[in-house]
């Protein structure tokens, strides 16, 4: 009875995808409401999943020559006035301090929600010569935008991230590390997180405020709803224009240097959740997931059986990162706690199994069975989370590409995304008009112009007119 | 000529020890100042230090059982205000946050200055049965305290930090842990950062806001300064008295829990700047190198030579952190620069050791010149790392214990504090009054009662009754 309880308690995906959303996360004890309205704490299950985003990403980023620094978290007024665009779209949405102990402020400040000012101001007196280029910075912090609606992870008006911010002598490199680390990124959610994206480049109306180009990679939900799960800026000499950010070349001619961001949050948590988890809770890919396998003894008060899954325990740390639920919850319990908290994979044992030489292998990803020889438990163990990750990426793949559609008239696209939810490629002429036609219409918004594109049509979907671009169209977190 | 400007720019310690300092955090590229007034940018030479301090000290955490969270930022004036004695100790200097977006607040939040109220509000929904117990949870974050003087690393308005918050079921569960995580800190100085610390309690004027009893490590700087290095608060019951945070015991009755919190800062790095820094820079104990060896290539141009630093590094690549210096300045450049940068090794290799087999290795702390064959570069190397991350420590203590000295009388202890600086150890009483006096006369404060307690005398070294407590006095940072 206690078992299904617990399973009962989530609701199905298929009835009320959010109400799904909101009880894993609780669940699994990945977060927890607090006093203060829009913000989250992150529990240790959630947290250490983000500690191995970070380290794994953190790692790529260094082989990629990134240098982690920190800045302030305060922004002074007029620092964040300096660069129009940018003002304009952070502006309405920043947390101000205007009070310092008992005095207030001579400026006001806001907390950060991006760092391009900051980094800008820095750069402008670290940055002299050639010699001093390029930069490759980042931080990891936590930034804050005043969000009316939040959702844990998804959206919420404190969030974790990674901002890189790199200034170069040429648009060339600035380019260029603008596409690298995009695909860093994506090579990241496939390898690590066995999330799929399409990479490619927001249309003018979904640039990031103050960027030439923003680049994009985007993810499919399980629901066929898109998420936006990093982002890449070329900003040209916009930004150095504004804060008067030169260096003397070999020459000594004096040049604005070009620069780029990027980031990526905790909202990639979210994300984690949506692709992969199921009904019976979250499941998490191998690569991160703080535990990969969990032991659960039946029949532990016997004799020797805790002892060999302690055993066990330490026979397979050197594969996987293991625990042994010794609690004395049931047998039944803990299997439906192991699969609400997504472990990769559950191993039984018992008085019979420990006779037999054997034990009881469950993939949380296909619920499989696997009967095995304990002596070859490490190898097995050790192969199956290869497995999993790799199928848990093509799982993903498949399903994304079934919910991937083509529309050549525009009678076509609103059918689909009235039928269906995912991504539609559709043609587009490059207005704003159009964009703004489809969002009126159908709450759609253009999630990239794809790297790969297709011609799929001459004429854009919406008005009729030449087209210059295919765009996946989608609703998005 | 060039070189020896860059060594002549460094005031030396002797003349002006706080202008050294500013020097060496600047010249070693540790921080840089920004238009945030009173907070600084951590430069990648510095955050480095930071992350391998992180790592090493978040490794022990996890040994002691420790899980890692992340609260918000914000802290509403109303759960402030909870626990009287912790408003009154940081209501004056916190930043507070009075608009989101264009909107006023509602009520007003300050910045964390620590999160004592955050982690009460969520342990009172999280804690319900001692089942529930013990949480033993640490965040790493920033930190803000709007501080009226600043100094890099030693006091910012912004500083980053771990702060650990843990609640146990019984008083004696939570005292064990506050101890256990002061031992951790101790360990970690010692061996990590090769800075020998006393280990003590506060005494009650300098006790933590809302604290029954605060434990701390304090270390002594080369100019004879005391720098509180960590510390490990216990609150008792009294925050869960405040914050009604209750849990059911075995036989059903609620009870209040007990809780600790301890942290260390960035602060640590000011340490080691000014426990083992000397008139050629930054002096780091290998542990904590970001870059353990430098290669300084010698007549770089001939062939051959390069060739042979790159293959020294990757040779070395497994037993230290190595970088070549292959820039274009001149060797004597180098040696300044890796001195003032405070990589424990350097390794000088030209034409005439590639042709001998040889090559010189200088240590940074002793600028002893090794000459050593280059097949045994790397068991050398790995054997010097260990002896100067030794050496270090010992001559730290060597240099605290020749500063530590013991006083009777009032006029001895005066006489001391007149003519030399460093701890004073001596007898106290026990009353406020003595230690506000002795502030008066001196500036001097009571850094601990040490565990480690000694009997100089019977009477108190200021007003001459009855002493209760030997006590470590010092000026501190």
């Amino acid at each position: 009875m206690a078992d299904k309880k617990m399973v009962e308690e989530i609701t199905s995906m298929d009835e009320d995808f959010a109400q799904w959303y909101t009880d894993i996360v609780r669940k699994a004890e990945l977060v927890d409401y607090t006093s203060v309205k829009g913000c989250m704490v992150i529990k240790p299950a959630g947290y250490a999943i983000w500690e191995l985003i970070q380290q794994q990403l953190d790692q790529r980023f260094k082989e990629a020559g990134v240098q982690n620094v920190y800045l302030p978290m305060f922004i002074p007024e007029s620092l964040l006035q300096k660069e129009k665009d940018h003002v304009e779209g952070f502006a309405p949405e920043v947390a101000w301090v205007t009070h310092g102990g008992l005095e207030p402020l001579q400026e006001r400040m806001c907390v950060r929600p991006t760092s391009e000012t900051l980094f800008c101001d820095f750069y402008k007196n670290d940055i002299h010569s050639y010699r001093d280029l390029p930069r490759v910075y980042n931080q990891w912090c936590s930034v804050v935008r005043w969000e009316k609606e939040t959702r844990p992870f998804l959206r919420s008006r404190e969030f974790l991230w990674q901002e890189g911010h790199t200034a170069h002598a040429t648009a060339e490199e600035a380019e260029a590390r603008t596409v690298q680390m995009l695909n860093v990124y994506a090579d990241f959610l496939e390898e690590v997180l066995a999330i799929p994206v399409i990479k490619g480049q927001k249309t003018e109306k979904e640039k990031f405020a103050g960027a030439e180009a923003t680049y994009t990679v985007e993810a499919l939900m399980h629901d066929g709803k898109a998420l936006q799960s990093g982002t890449s800026h070329n900003f040209g000499d916009g930004f150095a224009k504004a804060f008067d950010i030169q260096f003397a070349e070999k020459d000594n001619t004096l040049k604005y240097v070009h620069q780029t961001s990027w980031g990526v949050t905790t909202r990639l948590i979210g994300a984690l959740i949506m692709v992969h988890g199921d009904n019976e809770g979250l499941v998490l890919p191998p690569r991160v997931a703080p535990i990969q396998l969990c032991i659960i003894p039946i029949q532990q008060k016997k004799e020797g059986v805790l002892d060999k899954a302690y055993e066990l325990r330490d026979k397979l740390s050197g594969v996987a990162r293991v625990k042994v639920d010794d609690t004395d919850k049931t047998p039944g319990w803990k299997f439906s706690e192991a699969e609400m908290r997504g472990y990769p994979l559950r191993l039984e044992i018992g008085p019979k199994d420990i006779e037999a030489g054997k034990c009881v292998l469950v993939r949380r990803d296909t619920r499989e069975k696997i009967e095995i020889s304990l002596d070859e438990v490490e190898s097995k163990v050790s192969e199956l989370l290869e497995t999993i990750q790799k199928e848990m990426l093509e799982r993903a793949r498949a399903h994304r590409d079934a919910h991937t559609y083509s529309a050549v008239t525009y009678d076509e696209f609103k059918k689909i995304f009235n039928e269906k939810s995912g991504f539609v490629k559709a043609m587009w002429c490059g207005c704003r008009e159009c964009e703004d036609q489809i969002k009126a219409d159908l709450s759609v918004t253009s999630r990239c112009m794809p790297f790969e594109q297709e011609k799929l049509s001459d004429t854009c979907v919406c008005c009729g007119k030449p087209a210059t671009k295919m765009v996946y169209w989608g609703r998005a977190y």
